[in-house]
C-alpha cells in the first residue's frame, strides 16, 4: 500500500425528501447565487423544492450551464457574482453544474490576470467561495470531491482543476430525483461511475487489499442495480444504491494508497472536445482498447477483476484477463452504450493522429499508472477503438 | 437504504515514516499536552519520533492513561490542561488514549458542574479543544470518529460519549508501529475491528447493497491478513491493510443508511467493568450467543454473510446462518481468543443476573437493531455464553 493523505470534509445529506434540509445548511445572512443547467429542474419539481427551502435568504439565479460546463457561460456568472456581492453558491444539477460552480468558487476569489489561468496553471485552489450542491444526476461524483473539468469551445479544450478549497460544504442527495432522468443519462451515469472505479483499480497489484475490495464492491453493486435502475427508476433501493455508488466511486477513498491510471479519461476528454460525444460514452469507447493495448501491465488486476466481479475462474491469467475485457464491453453494450468510435461518427479517420498531435502540442509527458504512455501509444489505442 | 447524514472531517496521514509530519500539522503557537498510556512508546521509538517532530512547539506531557481510560486519571490531566493553559491535545496511543483525549477535549471547554455529566447526560459535544492523534495500536477506529468510551472504577461504570466536535483534526497512521505490539493486543485489534463491522452489518436486509459490500470487504480483508499479521508484524502489506481496516470499520461510513445493533458492545462493556476482560474478548464471548438467541431476526444477513464471507453456499438459509456463527467462533478461536466466559473466570455464576440487573437499574429501554431486547433477554444471552 502506498503512503497517502485523505481528508474529505463534505457533509452528505442523503435520502428521501432531503432537499428541504437546505434551509438549515445555508447561512442566514448569505446572498446566494443559485446555479443550474438547461432548466429541467423547472419541469421535475426540484426547482420548487429548492426555492421553498431558500425562502428566508436572498437568492439570485443563473441558469443555462451546459453539459461540459463552458468557460464563456461561466464568465457571465462570474460577472453576476462580483456585481451582486454573492457570498454563497448553490449548484442544483449534475456534474456539469457542480463542476462549473467549483470553477466559479475558485474564480470568485482569484487574484490573477484571467481566470483561465486557474485551468492552465495547475495550481490547486486552497480557498474558494463556499458552496453547496443539490445533486440531480448521479454520475460524476463531483458532489463529494474537490475536482472539476471545464470546457472551452473556442479552443476545443477540456481541462481539469481542483484543490482542497473546492469541496462542497454540503451535498444533498435525494435518490428520488432520478425518476425524471432520461434513460440515456441514467446509463451514462452508471458507465461513468463504473469507469471511475476502473481508472483507480485497473493498474497493478499494490498490496492495497481493502481498497481493492471497496472498488470491487462498487462495481458489483453497479452491475446489480443497473438493469433495475433502467427498468424502473422509481425503484428506491436501486436508485439509492446507484446514487451512493456514483459518489463513493470518486470521493477520493478508493484511490488512496493505490496507483491510478486516468488515461481513459485523458483520451476520452479529447473525443468529447472533438465530436461532442457524451463523456461516459467516450470512456466506454477507449477503455477496452486501452486495456488490450496495455495488457501485460494490467493483466494481474484484470484477472482479479475477472474472478471477483465476473466469476470467471477457469483458464490462465491471460484467459481470465481477456474474458474480463470482453465482459466489460458486453456490460456497456447491454446498457445500450456503443464501444466503437465509428458507431458515433462517420468522420473518425485521422482521429488517432489528431489526438496524439494535441497531446504532443500540450507537452504531456506520459499517461497511465506508470506515466509512460506516449502520444504514439495514445494514437494506437485510439485507432484500436475505431 | 435509510436516510443518513455523513460528515467526517478528520485528515488521515497514512504510511511509512509519517510521524515526522506532525511538525506541519500542529499550529506553531500551540501549547501542546502530549497524552500517552503505560509508557510503551518510550521503548519502541515512537516517543522519540514524536518529540523530534514537536521540537518547535511547547509540549507538556501526561502519561499513564490506562486501558479502559479511567475517569479519575483523566481528571488529573484536566487539571494540567487548565493550569497550564493548554491549547492543543495530542494523543499518542491506541483507542484508550485517544478516547481519553476526546473526553478531555470536551471537558476542557465544558461549562457544567462536573465533567462526569458529559458521560451521563447524553448531550453531544459540538465543540471541543482541538486534538490530533498518532495511532500506536490499530483496533478501535477512534482515530477517525467522534466517539469515546470512558470507565469509572469506583462505580464500575463504562459509558459512551461523543459528538461532531470530537473528530480528531488529524490522525497519523504509520503501520510500522505494529511491529512492537504484543500478539495478545494484535489479535484483540483484529477481533475488535471484525466485531465493529458485524455490529453494523448483522441485522436485517435494508437494501443498502453498497454498505453491505463495504462491510464484507473489511471482513474479507481482516480474514486474509489476520494470520499474516500474527506470523510477522513486519509484513508491511499485512500491517497496512490491518490498520486501514480498523479505521474504516468504525469511521461512520459503513453504518450510514443501515440499521445497527451494538448490543454485543453494550453487554461486553459490562464484562470488562465486572471482570476486567479485554474489550475485544468480551465481544467474542457475547457475539455467538447473541446471534443464536436472535437467530430468526438475523438469519437473512447471517446467511448472506455465510455465502459471501465464508463461501458457504449449500443448505437452507437456516443451515447457512448456523454455519456462519460457527465459522465466526472458529475464526476467533484460531486467533487464540476464547469465546466462553468460563474460560476467563471461575466466578461466572450469577453474571447474567448481575448484568441484567445493572441494565434494569440504568433504565435501558431496549437493545439491538429493533431496540426490543429487554434485560431478561440480556440475561439469557449472557447465560448462553458461560
Amino acid at each position: 500500500m502506498n503512503n497517502f493523505e485523505f481528508k474529505n470534509p463534505t457533509k452528505i445529506i442523503f435520502g428521501k425528501d432531503t432537499i428541504e434540509k437546505l434551509t438549515t445548511e445555508i447561512p442566514d445572512n448569505a446572498k446566494v447565487l443559485l446555479l443550474y443547467g438547461s432548466g429541467s429542474i423547472k419541469k421535475n419539481g426540484i426547482y420548487e423544492q429548492v426555492k421553498k427551502a431558500l425562502k428566508s435568504v436572498v437568492v439570485i439565479e443563473f441558469g443555462g450551464i451546459p453539459a461540459n460546463p463552458e468557460y464563456a457561460v461561466l464568465m457571465e456568472a462570474l460577472k453576476i457574482i462580483k456585481e451582486q456581492n454573492i457570498t454563497f453558491l448553490l449548484a442544483v444539477g449534475g456534474g456539469s453544474v457542480i463542476d462549473g460552480t467549483k470553477f466559479l468558487s475558485s474564480a470568485a476569489l482569484y487574484k490573477g490576470d484571467t481566470p483561465w489561468d486557474i485551468l492552465t496553471s495547475n495550481t490547486p485552489t486552497t480557498k474558494g467561495m463556499p458552496f453547496g450542491t443539490v445533486l440531480t444526476l448521479p454520475a460524476t461524483g463531483s458532489e463529494m470531491n474537490s475536482g472539476a473539468v471545464i470546457t472551452r469551445k473556442d479552443t476545443q479544450e477540456k481541462l481539469a482543476m481542483g484543490g482542497p478549497g473546492l469541496f462542497p460544504i454540503f451535498s444533498i442527495l435525494d435518490p428520488q430525483v432520478i425518476q425524471s432522468i432520461p434513460e440515456r443519462q441514467l446509463v451514462n451515469g452508471i458507465t461513468d461511475a463504473f469507469m471511475h472505479v476502473l481508472e483507480q483499480y485497473m493498474t497493478y497489484p499494490a498490496g492495497a487489499y481493502l481498497q481493492d475490495r471497496f472498488a470491487e464492491g462498487i462495481l458489483q453493486t453497479l452491475i446489480e442495480i443497473a438493469p433495475k435502475v433502467i427498468d424502473d427508476p422509481s425503484n428506491y433501493i436501486a436508485a439509492s444504491n446507484f446514487m451512493w455508488c456514483c459518489t463513493m466511486a470518486l470521493n477520493g477513498l478508493i484511490q488512496k494508497g493505490v496507483p491510478t491510471d486516468w488515461a481513459v479519461h485523458a483520451i476520452g476528454h479529447e473525443l468529447t472536445a472533438l465530436y461532442g460525444i457524451d463523456h461516459a460514452r467516450t470512456l466506454a469507447i477507449i477503455a477496452p482498447s486501452h486495456y488490450k493495448y496495455n495488457f501485460e501491465a494490467k493483466k494481474q488486476k484484470l484477472s482479479q477483476y475477472a474472478e471477483r466481479i465476473w466469476n470467471i475462474n477457469e483458464g490462465s491469467t491471460d484467459d481470465k484477463a481477456n474474458a474480463a475485457i470482453e465482459k466489460t464491453e458486453e456490460f456497456f453494450n447491454k446498457l445500450g452504450i456503443n464501444t466503437k468510435l465509428s458507431q458515433y461518427t462517420g468522420d473518425y479517420e485521422g482521429t488517432a493522429q489528431k489526438i496524439s498531435g494535441r497531446f504532443t502540442e500540450r507537452g504531456w509527458l506520459g499517461l497511465g499508472e506508470h506515466k509512460t504512455l506516449t502520444p504514439s501509444d495514445v494514437e494506437k489505442i485510439v485507432a484500436m477503438a475505431y
